[in-house]
């Protein structure tokens, strides 16, 4: 407001009996500013659940904090030399500078295209859209291929942010199952049975956040036969894509994919240790060209709201991809190989918890026999009575629409890893009271 | 689909007298897979005009792109070397490599708001949101402010991406006008009468792309006043802000608003010479806690979809915005404006062209009367034309919603500005007929 405006509407006010102040505070009220339904719509389940647990430590014993899907928190996986080199050749070469197109410099989505290029499903630059992460490689593919009103099917238990970009675009998600029994394999069946008229696509993810599972290619190929019968393309989240255990083996969807499109997300964060450079991608596999109709060009579109990732580490990327060696990948394979053993065999043997071996990624999925334990109603519950007791911190698996189960993230090192095993049992011990225990007395109570 | 049940497909096929390829063809014509609405009312009318125009230069001329907004095309506009410096720190430091706040670091934060804190508007970390660019920065104030079906008001002529990213996400624009008679400042009447009760709020850019004016105090108190009738909240797009030549004052909107909410979205882009690194942030100016109710938590909501910008220039910014120098920034300045009055100068002097001088940003508005051209329609024909005779390529404003003027960027070295200058003025004195003079003999005529 002009000052002489105020001015003004002082003495008009002054001679109608109002101070100024309390006329100021009437007009206040008439401020009603909201915020738009899709940011009420937009929905972290994750930071939800954490706000409102009471995650207080017990002060005698240090935090060990297994909650989050960082390998850069600990210290112990640092990233390669090379990649630190190359990012500073990159700021220095001054060539970094200014806009790139909005999917990326031409030889930085080549570099890309060539590392993952495989005789079956050659690649393009073409067919690579970088993106400032994978986040916004996921929702630029959620975001091009379904309208509000349609659905999606996502994984049970599966990464939150499916759901929360989908939801925040109106677009429905539902949920197929995985199966723990069968090492977190999709339930086929259901996942056919969910697809209606209104399903634009399926997500698969693989290797899995939560559950650290690496689909084989018979069930690959058994995912594409599905969606092959119902004509939906498949966005495929392959951020830990190839960070799988020596006995397991990685298969990149779009090279099995025969007439089914495949957007695959992936990125530098996981396998390169860098998540806060925010360097994605969208690799298109599209044999028959089915999406050179519409969705390309959509893909381009979309991309044009918010432009990609920062040009510097565009510019580094292919040396990045080039000169990392194998013994960097190797090591961090080693080590998170090295921790899910441990805390699978250290977790086998603890009462009333049902641990699930991973073959790759940097998680592990533990299941809670929530009725051994009395004292608690659920998940976090139990998640959060072994921070307040051992100062413990693992994501309850409510978090990934999966209740009874807690995730525990095994990039931490080995001696860390290994306390938090023992404070996990001793915590298990503690408030271990077996049902089938507890109903003996009664049976013997009837004799 | 599993190559097994490909087999089991041939045979079937075999026998019923379809060849494979030919079935295979009738299938994928099943595949029916179309981009979503979202994706294609993702609308860049740049890329839409600039696409179909016949940008064939003269082969005997070399070209001049006056074009686009980039800074760092020429190279004769490098970054400070205290930025680079702070970048490869940043990388050796390795503290920079995990995933941040989704808003950004806290202390990167704190440093923008003790960078832009005035004591009119003190600003703490928490009214700062860290962004992947001022794009970012103006799609998450849109979002969290405007429903679909509710309406913003831009300016005309403006910078396109405000229409783009509004309709991409089913919010109406309405365009008020700018007035090139006055420096182009907003006419506020046209302004209010737009508003109605579907009117979420008004876009403000200061200093103007495309029309390189910059608002004095008294308007911009102005522009304030019809906001605080209204209860209108303003997003500000100050990308350009303090690059004002010396006569010229820049004043942040956030400043001077006692009630108005404000979203002021700004950058590294243009002031630090660094387009491509999408740091961008917005700064919320909101005196009277208006905007705490709800629209600060929706804008947290809302950077949780994506995350924010690359964690190396979030790690180096605190040294970016301390440590670059006065005299960086009044270089900049220096260039700019000897480019600015060079071009005006040139053009003021050519026959049918009204440059309107700017006072800072990077850019400088040129009408054409366009019916003393008669062998162009309109400014797409004529910069053209002005492509394939003189190789200078300038925006037409229809890019900015303003036919019949062309924007020039001044960030080329001194030389080019000179040569483009000329060349104009020779493309318009080969085509310039004076209707006035035109009219001449048909008055005698009629004697």
């Amino acid at each position: 407001m002009a000052s002489d405006s105020l001015m003004i509407l002082d003495s008009i006010l002054s001679s109608s009996g109002f101070t100024y102040s309390e006329r100021l505070k009437s007009r206040y009220t008439k401020w009603n500013i909201r915020a738009s339904e899709m940011s009420k719509r937009t929905f972290n389940p994750i930071r939800a659940i954490v706000d409102n647990m009471k995650i207080k430590p017990n002060p005698e014993k240090a935090m060990i904090t297994l909650s989050i899907g960082d390998p850069t928190v600990f210290g112990n996986l640092p990233t390669n030399e090379n990649i630190l080199q190359a990012m500073k050749e990159a700021v220095d070469s001054g060539r970094f500078n200014g806009y790139a197109p909005s999917v990326g410099y031409h030889t930085s989505r080549d570099a890309v295209a060539n590392f993952y290029s495989c005789p079956e499903s050659p690649l393009k630059a073409k067919d690579v859209i970088l993106t400032s992460g994978c986040s916004q490689a996921i929702e630029l593919a959620i975001n091009v291929l379904a309208n509000p009103g349609q659905n999606i099917l996502i994984p049970r238990p599966g990464f939150s942010l499916y759901k929360t970009l989908a939801v925040s675009l109106g677009i429905e998600v539902k949920f197929y199952n995985l199966l723990p029994e069968r090492s977190w394999e999709i339930d086929l069946q259901h996942l056919e049975a969910l697809i209606d008229d209104k399903t634009a696509c399926i997500i698969v993810n693989n290797p899995s956040n939560p559950c650290g599972s690496v689909f084989n290619k018979s069930h690959l190929q058994n995912i594409l036969t599905v969606a092959t019968r119902n004509y939906l393309p498949i966005i495929v989240d392959e951020i830990y894509g190839d960070m799988v255990f020596p006995e397991s083996q990685f298969i990149g969807l779009g090279s099995l994919s025969r007439s089914v499109p495949i957007l695959s997300c992936g990125g530098l964060a996981k396998r390169w240790l860098v998540p806060g450079w925010r360097m994605g991608w969208i690799l298109i596999h599209d044999r028959n060209d089915i999406l050179s109709r519409e969705v390309r060009n959509g893909l381009v579109c979309l991309s044009q709201r918010i432009l990609g990732p920062c040009t510097i580490v565009q510019g580094a990327l292919e040396d990045i991809l080039n000169k990392t060696t194998q013994d960097f990948y190797d090591d961090t394979i080693n080590i998170l190989k090295s921790n899910a053993d441990l805390c699978f065999n250290a977790l086998s043997m603890v009462p009333g918890l049902r641990p699930i071996r991973p073959c790759g990624s940097m998680y592990m999925m533990v299941g809670i026999d929530i009725d051994d334990f009395p004292e608690f109603k659920n998940d976090i519950d139990f998640t959060e009575r072994m921070i307040s007791e051992q100062s413990v911190f693992c994501l309850p698996a409510t978090c990934f629409e999966y209740p009874n189960f807690f995730r525990v993230v095994t990039t931490v090192p080995e001696d860390l890893m290994l306390e938090a095993c023992n404070r996990i049992r001793e915590f298990c011990e503690v408030h271990f009271q077996s049902q089938e225990h507890c109903s003996v007395p009664d049976i013997e109570c009837d004799k």
